[in-house]
Parts: C-alpha cells; sequence; structure tokens
C-alpha cells in the first residue's frame, strides 16, 4: 500500500489537508510560553464556534475517549447514578465508563435502533445527577437526538453529557441552545485534525456539580480547565505541540470556508453518499424516526447480497480507497463511509466509483456509472 | 520570536529532528489497520532496547503523567499502600496519584537533596502493595537511586514503578537488571519525538498484581496491554498516529546512532554543561553523594549572584536560546539546560555562548570564553 496515494474514507481518522499536516513539521516550542499559549488559546476561541457555544473549553492530549472520561470521572462518584442512552458501540462505551466510577443505569438500544425517549424519561424520573448520550452515533450512522434527551436532562435536572465527537462541525450541534453541559468531540473527526487531541466544552453547571476531586488524574477536567483559564493558556500535563500547530491551521481552514458552510458540505456529502447507494440496490442499515436521522458524517451500510467483507473492503483497499467495515456484532454486516472535514467531491466520486467497480466484479451490477451519476447529482445540485 | 530560528534547550519538550519532523507530514492512515499495528510493533521492539527490557511495551496517546497514572491506577486499590519517595516536583505528582487511587505512604525530601535509603526501607517494611519514585528529577537535575530502591522493593515483595520520563535514553537505565516492573518514559525527551506519547514496559509480576479492574478508564494499563498484543498491534482507543510516525523515524535515527552511543553522547554533553558552569562560577542545584548524581540529561544551576530570572531567562531568549527556569519554590532560584535526544555541540556552544553574553552584560564575568572553551574540552575529549 502507498499511503502517499491511498484515499482514506473511514469516519475518522479522516483524510488531512497537507496545510495542515506540514504546519506540524515546524519545530518544537516550549509548552509553557506565550507562543503555545496563543495557540491554545485562540484554538480554544475558534472551537466555540465549532461547539456553539459560550462555555470554557478545554484541549487534551489524548484521544476522544479521554474526553468522555474526563466528563464521568470529574461528576460521578461512587454513590451517583448516570443514565447511559446507547445504540452501539460508543453509547455502551458510555456504560462501560459509568460503571467504572459510579452507580449506571444504562437505556439500551439495538445497535441502529433510535432511541425510546419514553424508556429514556423513565430512567431520569428515578433521579440522576447526569445523563449521557452519543449524538452521532459512529458504529451505525444514526445521529441521535441530542436536542430532545437534553430537555428531558432539564426536566429532571441531571448533568448532560454528549459525546459529540463524530458529530461536532459536522452535524448541527448546538451545546448551548440543545441544554448540553459537557460537550466532546476529537480531532480527527469533523476537525480534519490527525488523532491525539479531546476537546470539551463544560457548562458553568457542570463545574459547580464536579466532584470535590476528579476519579482520574491524568483526566481531571477541573485541573485541565484552570490550566486553559491561565494567562499565557495551559495544560496541566505536556500537551502534543504539533496537534496543537496542526489544530490551528485546521480552524483556519475551516474559518475560511465558514464553520456554517462545512456543516452544509458534510450534509450535501452524505446525502450523495445515501443516494448512490440508492441507486446500487444497496440498503442504509440504520433505523430512523422524526428525532434520529441518517448521521451527515458517516454513513453505513448492508453489505450488498453476496459480497464478502474481504472482497469488498479489502478490494477497495487494492485500488487505493480505505472504507471501514462494522465493528463487534457488526462485522462483515454493514460497511460504512465517513463524510466529515476536508472530504471532497472528487473523493466522493472515487469511491463510489471504485465500489462500483467491485459491484461490477462480483456480480451485483451489470455496468457501471449509476451510483457515480446519482451522487454527482447531489453534489452538484 | 521567529520559532524557525529558535533553540531549544529546555529539559522537554526537546529539539526534534527535521527528519522527524517530516515523518509527520505523511497522510493518515486507520489506527486498526495493519500499516498501523507494524509501525506500533517496530517501535515497541526498538523500545525494549531503550528501556533495556524484555517485558511488554504499550504506547498510550498522552504526556508521561498518563503512564505514570496508568501504572498506580492499575495497581494501587483504595485499601492498597503505596510508597512515593520525592525529592522534586515530578516525585510529588506521584504522591498526588497515589492518593487519588489508595493509600499513600509519601517519603519526602527536600528539593534537589538524594534519598536516604533507610528512610525508604523503614518504609517498606510497613509493608506496602508498590513503591514508586523517579528516577531522573526533571525539576531539580538529580539522578535517584533507582537499583538501590529496587533492591529494596524485591526484599519487601512490593512493585516497583519508576517514572524514567527524562532519563530513559539518556541515563543508564536497566529495567530488567534493576527489578523495575513499571517503567515509564515520554516520547519528548531522550527519544527526541514531540510529546504526545507514554511509554510503559511492564513485568509478568506487575501484571499478575494488577487490579481486577484499573481505577481509571482511558489509562487501563490491562486494556492497552491487551491491544498491544494484538495481530495487528493497536491500542484500545485512537491513537495520535502522527506521532508513531515520528516515533519510528526518532527510533531508527537512535538505532543508527546506536542506543548505548546515545547515552554516552548525553553523559558527556551534560559533563560539558557542568564543566562551563564552574568555569563561569555558577554553582550546581543538587546535592549528591554516593548512589544520587549529577544528572545526564537535564542541568540545573543556581541563579549567578545579582541576576534576575527574566535578564538571564529572558535575555537569552531574545538571543534565540531557550533554556527553562526552576518550577514552584524553585522558581527564580535556578535555571536547567536539558541534553537529550538529538541535542549537538553546536546547539550546547551556542548556548553557553549566549548565557556568557548575559552575563557578561550584568557584569558577572569580564570577557567572554571561558565556559565555551571548557565546554569544548569536554566535547573533544
Amino acid at each position: 500500500m502507498d499511503i502517499e496515494d491511498t484515499l482514506l474514507m473511514i469516519p475518522g481518522p479522516v483524510k488531512v489537508a497537507p496545510r495542515v499536516l506540514r504546519a506540524m513539521s515546524k519545530p518544537m516550542i516550549s509548552h509553557r510560553s506565550g507562543e503555545f499559549g496563543a495557540i491554545y488559546s485562540e484554538c480554544a476561541e475558534l472551537l466555540k464556534e465549532f461547539f456553539q457555544t459560550k462555555n470554557q473549553i478545554a484541549i487534551m492530549t489524548g484521544s476522544g475517549t479521554l474526553g468522555m472520561d474526563a466528563a464521568v470521572a470529574g461528576i460521578i462518584g461512587h454513590e451517583d447514578k448516570i443514565v447511559t442512552i446507547s445504540n452501539g458501540k460508543f453509547g455502551e462505551r458510555f456504560t462501560e465508563i459509568g460503571e467504572r466510577y459510579g452507580k449506571c443505569v444504562p437505556v439500551k438500544f439495538d445497535w441502529g435502533m433510535p432511541f425510546d425517549l419514553d424508556r429514556v424519561e423513565a430512567a431520569l424520573e428515578e433521579g440522576a445527577k447526569a445523563v449521557a448520550m452519543v449524538h452521532n452515533e459512529t458504529s451505525v450512522g444514526l445521529t441521535n437526538p441530542a436536542k430532545e434527551v437534553g430537555r428531558l436532562a432539564k426536566k429532571y435536572d441531571a448533568v448532560f453529557i454528549v459525546d459529540g465527537i463524530s458529530s461536532i462541525g459536522g452535524n448541527e450541534f448546538l451545546t448551548d441552545e440543545w441544554n448540553i453541559d459537557i460537550a466532546i468531540t476529537g480531532s480527527q473527526k469533523a476537525l480534519a485534525v490527525p488523532p491525539g487531541l479531546a476537546v470539551v466544552s463544560v457548562s458553568p453547571r457542570a463545574e459547580e456539580r464536579f466532584l470535590a476531586q476528579s476519579a482520574s488524574y491524568y483526566a481531571d477536567l477541573k485541573a485541565h480547565l484552570k490550566s486553559a483559564r491561565k494567562s499565557p493558556a495551559q495544560t496541566p500535563f505536556t500537551p502534543a505541540v504539533p496537534l496543537f500547530f496542526a489544530m490551528q491551521e485546521a480552524l483556519h481552514m475551516a474559518a475560511e470556508e465558514g464553520f456554517a458552510a462545512r456543516r452544509e458540505r458534510a450534509a450535501k456529502q452524505a446525502e450523495s453518499v445515501r443516494s448512490a447507494a440508492k441507486a446500487l440496490g444497496i440498503e442504509l442499515f440504520p433505523q430512523t424516526n422524526e428525532n434520529s436521522h441518517y448521521s451527515n458524517t458517516v454513513t453505513a451500510m448492508k453489505m450488498p447480497e453476496g459480497v464478502s467483507d474481504d472482497k469488498l473492503r479489502g478490494g477497495m483497499k487494492k485500488k487505493g480507497v480505505i472504507v471501514s467495515g462494522g465493528q463487534e456484532q457488526l462485522k462483515g454486516k454493514i460497511f460504512r463511509i465517513g463524510t466529515m472535514g476536508v472530504c471532497s467531491s472528487g473523493d466522493l466520486l472515487r469511491t463510489i466509483q471504485t465500489l462500483e467497480l467491485i459491484l461490477l466484479k462480483e456480480g451485483n451490477i451489470h455496468s457501471c456509472g449509476v451510483g457515480v451519476e446519482a451522487m454527482s447529482r447531489v453534489l452538484d445540485s
């Protein structure tokens, strides 16, 4: 595999723009310098636009999971209850984290099925310090109703924690309007930065309800917020400096495009993938309803009749296009295409064209072009 | 400040070689691919040479502190005792971490003073599940007696945890020979990689004594080791891919130089700094004895008579050379120069020459050159 000539179309890490990659090759600077502080502060300000929030932002060195961990470990003590809603792998991760630190009340749906909000409300009625959910369930390509759960969290006075990792900057995500107390994203998704930074926004209400001491030392959100508020801004522990260089450059790119324009582009791109799938007779995987939508950042499709994961994804990889498979119970049953960050129309057309070549070879279609044509109609609309 | 023309001489993050910086600008790859797994495995193998160990290596996305956190959170439950020895900032960090997860027995010495091994033994005699120490105390420039504490850990059957963050690859550090059960380093020290990766080696004995469940979710060492052993090697959560590219390249550089040669170079370079300091009438900060030595990776010196931190470090920074100040209680009292990784003779000579120009301006010396000359004599020996 020649990675310089490979197209990465997985739902994160996503393709990174060359100017962002180049930003990482600047010489190292001290993480306690004014120069670093200025980069941190500028990123935090621009990230507020991404998050649609006025809340304080903390940038932590680690994966998005570190942000989820920090949120729960900072709020939930051994005796505290947390309601965790899941309909895929990452929702279940919140359950695992909740069980690690406190009393977890899981509200579990089948992977890819929409939330039943009555069940969520029934769990919250029993009383809980917090409720956690994944906005965009990457494992199944479904966008969950954060706004509606936010209303319930407010009604039952629970701290509302939302994993926006594959959502923020791609899907509509209104942190403040939806009452989201702690929102989390990762650098490698719609920001189109390499992986390694978690970004967390924290409301004053959540800060008031922090435990006296976080259950975690490294993921101690209180310590991260305190350092972020210093002048110059800092991190409590040595940060991944090159990833901050990359994030600054990527946020400049996003600001140049416009934050709203980027979200609209992701919406159109995801629609174009769905349209191509339909033209090719490929079924979408998740179930939707009035509050739960096909994701704008990742499209999950059922494996076409009679085609193995190895033939489909392995074949595409040989042609230089990497798409994701299903995780855990969905291994071999679905495949997924990401439409986040700086993904272009050209990237998408190459992806569908490559998929068509595989389907042609496997006998699922008899000629090439219908998927590409359907996609192009949406992209050009 | 033009960061492209600034020399970073702090004890981490250290200067990174251009070829390592360039390695980070490769396109993103999937962290679940064979390509990533091969990089992880190659790094882990080469790191064994750095660590002088046969133990399993885990590479985690986060600062060195994440490694310290992972070690303690994995071993120490609420009812378990851990002896933490400190004579500087990072030793005290182990105490903070120990207090977060279990019953901490601090053995505290003044910053920069050698350990009193009798006091360490007295604490261990009372019984403890683990003992933790910092090998090279970056905050004071002192190398602590890991070998001797390792003997005591064995005698009292305690899991031996050593922060080797600013040590491994620079100082002599014999993980297996010294009975070190969990050794930790960070990418931004002697490896000369940008910050953002923690590396941890874990002995079979430590694995046997892991808690059923780590106190931390993200820093769960058991999960990290399990993923590292997969084929292809993985990480439990999305890793900072570009830092793995950088680490692979930096390890190639270290292997080309030779791991032993690199340690010897650091030793000679640190000696050359001490020699220059002596020639310039600057006192070294830490106290040493038969088991505690001036560090080969960071030299801590007292601020010269009548010169403020601002004049010395601020003046050097204006001339493009960044050195570190003292931390916390030592702020304004000491300054520190790192000699780790790919630091060259030219870098060191420029540093001392710049220091001389400041001392001349402040009236501490009457002519330039003695420091440079003394340094050069050591470097050329």
